[in-house]
């Protein structure tokens, strides 16, 4: 486990926008207090409120020593973005070596783990400075045999219409609205980034196929300890063609008592696909409900109970009108939880937990 | 990629038998002229058809060194079993270290890697010996994105009601009779056994979740050129708490243009839970193929062409009642294509191949 209060710089240089640095932002939304600066030499000068709209006046920096002692001095370094082709560039060798013998943690959700690295790994070692790699499975992941539908809790799991349109957001403006209404609800993180806004978690994306499952159920089996609500992180799509697996595995592993279907209402096409033109439409989300309630009935049946939107990049009145959409056509409740009140899809888990009891 | 064709000793201590060492025996049923000996000291003495019902005169030893020289002697240890527990008992290292010395390549399907064992591993490299962990992933997997589609071959995938149910092994018998008939046909591994047998393939339960099925495609790709036909070796279940999402992975990234639903009749339960009592029942033949079909569809349409039965555990007349049953539930053709005439499906195959041309 990392260490618990840190003072970040964030690098996330050539990459810092509202779309790309996707980690880095929601850093930035959920623990700005924590965070010092951000580099990326291409934007150096202006505020994080300035790039993303959020964040207020943390600076941006362009040179990476500056960037250590700013503000009070960080005490860790977060990798923001993933390097253009995967491997690490020279240059983040060369901050990252920089960090490691400032003394400062790294925390990286790369798929590669910096830790393995020869160089940063010896060095790291040498000097007693810890490297967080988020997305390192535990050790020993069970086999899922479905006892996740066993904890008291009532387990709600964000499933979507894609990857990237807001699962986790969704869960955890949720986490927050129920929380202030007194419930006792966690937060079970499936993603890097997630892990790194919770402390803990387990990035399924990330581990041995044959324990995707499994990794999900010890995530709910200790999220529900203490606990009367848990809100599962979602991962990927049942209709995207690359991650469906990992977001099956973790539909059967999580056995949800409930789900919440997120989508971003401006989005036609499967995403995610850089080096190819879109080519599978996303089905209507009336489909994707029924989709999603007939992959969990063999294992558990659940229901979904609400809808989430992600109208970011819509006019407040198509953000509405697209809101008012999803309830007609799916009969659910429906909010984009982070621009309006999250209030529907609140009382839809109250009500779910309910009848759980 | 492993030497070609080596003569093998089979490690299967203490688990030699008809249900337990199937790695061991699918190893005996396709190619037993490559075996000296299989190891297991409870049931020496005996040969290898006196305890599974085929594989003829192969002894069954109780000492190590003595099955390394039985027949032309050794050239390899194939690992035909897990080790209960997971990891390698001292007795096991014991007898890898002695036919790493006598220069004999190793074969193991294990999740551990064997060459990453640091005795047995550096051990290997100092005698230059061959440690082929069947298991381990390819190097730069990609996210899948549905190119599996635009090859030229029809891909047919096994499907299953359940983890071992003969998926692999009909896919093999079909093979053969395609072959025998003239088709240009290929068997895509995607296990550590199919991988033994075909002397490539993939592990996609081994691989990290993110990618299961870009392994699927890149496999599918590879396996389609200068082939008319793909047989895609299944995993899993969608149905199976602990593996659905390899399953679906594999049917996403193989975008198989027909499936093939594989069955054991006599099997009422989900089952590979050694540690809990039963509680999934299967779904009806008939609900399998909708959802399999309904999974399929967002990606890429496929239909199930047709129901492969094991009866290995009935007598012939419940054999036959079940392959008729299957037929009537599903309006499908059916077989055992182990014990009966594959024909039924490999004319449901090669129709489907005429329609896809």
């Amino acid at each position: 486990m990392p260490s618990p209060a840190h003072r970040f710089l964030i690098l996330a240089d050539g990459q810092f926008d509202p779309l790309t640095s996707k980690t880095a932002n929601s850093c930035i939304r959920y623990f700005p207090e924590r965070i010092v600066a951000v580099l990326d030499r291409t934007q150096a000068g202006k505020t994080v409120a300035e790039v993303l709209g959020y964040g207020g006046t943390i600076p941006v920096v362009g040179d990476f020593a500056a960037g250590m002692r700013s503000g009070a001095g960080a005490t860790a370094v977060l990798v923001g973005i993933a390097p253009p082709g995967g491997q690490l560039p020279a240059e983040w060798r060369g901050w990252l070596r920089q960090a490691i013998e400032a003394g400062l943690e790294l925390w990286s959700g790369l798929h590669t783990f910096i830790g393995d690295d020869f160089e940063l790994g010896s060095l790291a070692r040498a000097r007693g400075v810890r490297i967080f790699d988020a997305r390192r499975p535990p050790p020993d992941l069970p086999v899922a045999d479905g006892r996740a539908a066993e904890v008291g809790a009532l387990v709600v799991l964000a499933v979507g219409s894609d990857c990237n349109v807001g699962k986790m957001t969704a869960q955890l403006q949720l986490r927050d609205a129920l929380r202030a209404r007194g419930h006792r609800v966690s937060f079970a993180a499936t993603g890097q980034t997630g892990i790194f806004i919770e402390g803990w978690g387990i990035a399924v994306d990330a581990v041995v196929a044959d324990f995707i499952a499994g990794a999900a159920e010890q995530l709910v089996m200790r999220a529900a300890v203490d606990h009367d609500i848990v809100l599962v992180e979602g991962q990927g799509s049942l209709v995207h063609p690359g991650y469906s697996g990992v977001t099956l595995g973790l539909l059967h592993g999580s056995c949800p008592g409930a789900m919440l279907l997120c989508h971003q209402p401006s989005r036609e096409w499967i995403g995610d696909y850089h080096g190819r033109e879109p080519w599978l439409r996303i089905p209507p989300l009336a489909d994707l409900v029924e989709l999603y309630e007939r992959a969990a009935a063999p294992v558990r049946p659940s229901r979904v109970i609400g809808i989430s939107l992600n109208t970011f990049d819509l006019t407040e009145t198509a953000a509405r009108e697209a809101v008012a959409r999803a309830q007609e056509e799916t009969g659910l409740p429906a909010t984009d939880p982070v621009r309006f009140d999250p209030l529907p899809l609140v009382s839809a888990i109250e009500d779910a937990a309910a009848q759980a009891a």
